[in-house]
């Protein structure tokens, strides 16, 4: 295999540079076939590589970048202004094939327009979707699109459907089942938006499409690629993420409160926090942005190290899959 | 304090009568103010009365309905067709004066269009609006649309943020925090809908408005009512309870399988049964069909026996709070 070379923004998320760097660092001991470019304030991170003994700098450059993109800085302005920032720096390096992917865990609405403005969308692509893999009861499914577009046509929602079944299918589900998220199962239910989709989907049959899903079959494991516009995944994926960490609390609480439950807290908290890891999956396995000519991961803002390596891992995944190659392979035959 | 009269549909649910009448009786014998009418086939009702000794016949009564709805009735057919169904008979036994409140377990879609052909909205209130409390990190929260409107213009989330407002007043908390559920806190965020409702509320100053909420902050507790379309909100709802019901499976299956963790399941699967039952409040609290002259709560299709009686207890104190009148009196100030 030849190498595969990750251009990172390390300046991006809520923890910066000293959380990125040392995840980065991690990936670049643990898998040798990687290189890394580390875009951004050149001296800091300089000085933090230099607190780290033994590290193979054949295999990783540093890039500078004079400016930051700040997490409420607004995508209009960044794309006309911060033409040097750390992570479009990362995303010119794709485009001029210098990377195989970015990986960046800074202000997505700015990840979002940057990577259309450079990389640009596949052949019949309007807009990427963001998708990430959410846990199940007997596994996990691709939800898409989670927070890049907040109003979708019924063109775009057929669309996700089909990059949703070509990634899940890449990443190894043969034959995923993509289903639509509604408020009912029944034909009658749902948005004008919903309901042409899931007409496009049934006259195309190109997709293997069960129907609609409700939010409890999410969990429940009915589909593999659940479809919805960016305003309905955004709020379902946050709201998982708050009401996993409230069961994990109050379950802590009551272990905590509990007499008896003291002594059952030394084995069953640490299990807990198993579960817990678990259920934050965009915080754990980072979200692709789909339907670019080229691979860019979004970590979690909030994403500890051992979240950001997870990112790195997963373009990693893809680069070695070629997913965008294999996307735009199918996307031809599938789409309208 | 004078009786309160409860109109019950003993046919819909998952379980239908055999739950609902049982849940019922006992209702009757906990609370002396109460009457009820149990409406349906009067047949069964009898005869799963007559199974239990002792019941005090003076506060309980047996009304005839010919017809039954289906849950995969179409809200447009039911309307025209089944006129003299339980759910209908029981709605307008509450317009004629003769009931105080409906409590129905059936057709969500079917009981919203029932509700609003015999009971009409409050003058103001285009659509209503679907409400119950959620859990939250530090008590709950009012959410609604739950899925009564698919589509809701800025003008009826306006509406729904008022009317919650008032009902969470009404039932105890003071000054409600009113938040508009988003998919960032940023003004420039979300769709159109939600920009446009935001900057109704802030212009009005009626309602003590913070702003967006993200999925998240739902759960950490950041606002006491919470407003978004009813898309959202059943799409929320229901991943919700779905989440809740894997991450206790999840649990339940690691105390079970760990060695340590089988006497530790003797002390811990209690507490868990606790924490999953109070958190999944529409299954449990049941909910309001706000914006109606007249009181109507909407049991879960799944509840048993304790959820069809806390929706009892919830239409009885939206009888004892006069909540349709109290929300009548104030939106004349409120509403635009």
């Amino acid at each position: 295999m030849s190498a595969s070379i990750i251009a990172i923004d390390a300046m991006g998320g809520d923890f910066g540079p000293r959380c990125i760097v040392p995840a980065s660092l991690d990936c670049l001991e643990e898998i040798p076939s990687l290189h890394l470019v580390l875009v951004g304030q050149a001296s800091l991170i300089e000085e933090l590589i230099a607190q780290r003994p033994g590290v193979d700098r054949a295999r990783l450059h540093v890039q500078h970048a004079s400016e930051v993109i700040a997490m409420d800085d607004a995508p209009a302005q960044v794309l006309r202004r911060k033409t040097d920032s750390s992570m479009r720096v990362a995303l010119d390096m794709v485009q001029q094939g210098r990377a195989n992917a970015c990986v960046s865990a800074g202000n997505t609405g700015a990840l979002m327009a940057l990577s259309r403005f450079v990389l640009k969308t596949l052949p019949g692509i309007d807009r990427p979707a963001i998708v990430s893999a959410i846990p199940t009861n007997n596994g996990f499914c691709h939800l898409l699109d989670l927070g890049a577009n907040v109003d979708c046509s019924p063109e775009q929602l057929y669309q996700f459907a089909v990059m949703g079944s070509v990634a899940a299918e890449v990443l190894g589900t043969p034959a995923p089942r993509v289903a639509l998220l509604n408020v009912g199962t029944e034909m009658i239910k749902g948005n004008q938006q919903v309901k042409l989709a899931a007409q496009l989907l049934q006259e195309a049959g190109s997709v293997n499409y069960t129907g609609f899903i409700e939010g409890d079959g999410l969990y429940r494991g009915e589909a593999d690629v659940v479809v919805c516009d960016g305003f309905v995944g955004n709020i379902v994926l946050k709201s998982s993420e708050g009401l996993a960490k409230m069961i994990a609390l109050r379950i802590e609480a009551i272990f905590k409160r509990h007499w008896a439950g003291r002594l059952v807290g030394l084995v069953a908290l640490p299990l807990l926090a198993r579960v817990k890891n678990e259920l934050a999956p965009a915080q754990y396995n980072g979200a692709s942005l789909l339907g670019l000519q080229g691979i860019v991961v979004k970590s979690h803002g909030s994403a500890g190290r051992a979240g950001f390596k997870s990112a790195i891992r997963r373009a990693l995944k893809e680069i070695e899959e070629d997913l965008p190659q294999r996307l735009s392979g199918k996307l031809e035959d599938l789409l309208l």
